[in-house]
């Protein structure tokens, strides 16, 4: 009637590709996602949705821009979690690595529905799932 | 035009209450809920949406039952997650202690819509605000 456990750290372990995010489980008609992240993203928006995000192991930037409020950066070390709020321009950027959690409607894309080109070394998708 | 990140360790040791979740943040109409626990909660059911769970510190034991699959008990050490599908009565316990996350849907009551008799250490809540 359920399934098992997962372990975020196997999880974590069975996958090498940076910026590319596994679906390690479902909740309604939301997705659960790990990534593996190391340099910098792309600035991207989701114009419809927030987006959750949990630091599992190192450090992850959020550099944040607005009209208003112009451009900050916010700082995440392992066991800190912030909110992107829907609309708000961002770029996730980790120097020197780090291992994420996010909650996100299914079928959100990582490079949101408004974004800069994307670099080669990012992938742009809703998500793959573990295998 | 965003919050600040929130530490989970600071944020746990704001509080003391047992079976008491308390809302980081939310993301969308979603709450991202941590508790303490230890001892056992008990058996309930949420009839119109799925719990995700975390465990971010501890081993968290949840019991599960069901007419067609009899019941069983999954276990979470830390850095585990496991997703009680909707309608599934379940009973969280943690003979040692721990602290968990929960993501669910704001407004969502931590004993359910259907519950055992509710014990005084268990707070029937739809979560507080954190301090």
């Amino acid at each position: 009637m359920t399934s098992e456990p997962i372990d975020l750290t196997a999880a974590l372990s069975s996958f090498e590709a940076l910026w590319s995010p596994r679906i390690v489980t479902r909740v309604n008609d939301y997705d659960v996602r790990i990534a593996k992240v190391a340099g910098e993203h792309v600035w991207h928006a989701h114009d419809d949705t927030d987006e959750f995000f949990l630091v599992l192991d190192g450090e992850l930037n959020i550099a944040l821009r607005g009209a208003e409020a112009g451009e900050r950066v916010v700082t995440l070390p392992a066991g800190a979690v912030f909110v992107v709020p829907r609309g708000v321009e961002h770029k996730p950027s980790s120097p020197a690595g780090a291992s994420i959690l996010m909650f996100e409607p299914t079928g959100t894309m990582s490079v949101g529905d408004r974004h800069d080109p994307v670099p080669g070394h990012v992938d742009a998708t809703t998500g793959h799932e573990l295998n």
